[in-house]
């Protein structure tokens, strides 16, 4: 089952990442794949994996990059084998993704499940934007305005989980999980067992 | 949010129901009319409203039962009114109900939510019946046939929970109803605070 996360930036999608991860270990996690330089703290193929803007190219070229995006000059991309390894395998893999990567995946993916993570209100999302210190009031309103825009986009994931408390959004993103694993379409194998003598 | 549960005979439904109210006290429980005699233990308004025949049938006559269904001569039907007020004040409200009364539900109230729960196995929903010692080999016979064709029509609901594990099957049934509450079509106005500054 592929799992898809999106949410506006300062929404807190990598601290309920974590903590689900950290809840649900059997979950696989799909890293990308960046040419950005690996900032202080960083881990190679525990954050991004950190490749040359020559090897993003050649694997974008052979297929298997499902969905990217570039940002500040910097390609971003979701690996397309390793993903196919693990559904394969029966896995549930989680994906972080921007709105109009997710987008592109449900297109590949048609049985995706879809979350957006929204902030309670968008004067919460000011706040932790401000929070953070680290932009200036020319960026801080430029993502609001794109956070709003892309929570215009919203209505098309499956489902809505609002950050307000941490706990309670990461045990939202868990019920959903456990849930959809229990949809009919997906429990087949299931249902023919317990109808055997 | 109206959610449907069904199981065949002997699947532990009841069980199930009862460790969720344990667990989720805001649920609400629609309790049913039946003109059957009380049993020692029973409780008028718990386990089922009590009523005579003349009752039952007026209420059947002026539209005030939901769905019903006759079983050794006695009539079971889910009241309409309570369950109404309860949706309208956006409750989350339960019905434990017969495959061929889920049907006639999910018509009427095509967002409902349906849960079909399995036995792990048919030997295992065997074994579970004669250990209530109560039923003949006829009736047991009988009543496996009954749940294979109960079964059959599980592909109808929305999920497939296993009850192997009360405790499992209890989690998986409150997740899908977490997860439920969340879809974005029931999420509208959360969305809405959302974007609001």
């Amino acid at each position: 089952m592929l799992v898809i996360l999106s949410a506006p930036s300062g929404c807190g999608k990598d601290t309920v990442l974590a903590e689900l991860f950290n809840r649900a270990g059997w979950l696989k996690r799909s890293i990308s794949l960046t040419t950005r330089q690996k900032r202080e703290g960083e881990k190679d193929g525990e954050d991004y994996y950190f490749v040359s803007r020559e090897y993003f190219q050649s694997k974008l070229e052979s297929g298997q990059i499902l969905e990217h995006t570039s940002y500040s000059g910097n390609y971003y991309g979701t690996p397309k084998t390793t993903v196919d390894e693990w559904l394969k395998q029966g896995e549930t893999v989680i994906l972080k993704i921007e709105v109009e990567g997710a987008v592109k995946i449900k297109e590949l993916y048609p049985d995706a499940v879809s979350i957006f993570l929204v902030p309670p209100a968008m004067s919460e999302l000011e706040t932790r934007l401000r929070q953070r210190m680290s932009e200036g009031e020319e960026e801080i309103q430029s993502r609001l305005t794109i956070a709003v825009n892309e929570m215009k986009n919203a209505v098309n994931y499956d489902y809505i989980v609002v950050n307000e408390d941490l706990g309670r959004a990461v045990d939202d993103v868990y019920a959903i999980i456990i849930s959809e694993r229990h949809r009919t379409s997906r429990s087949m194998h299931i249902l023919n067992e317990a109808m055997t003598f």
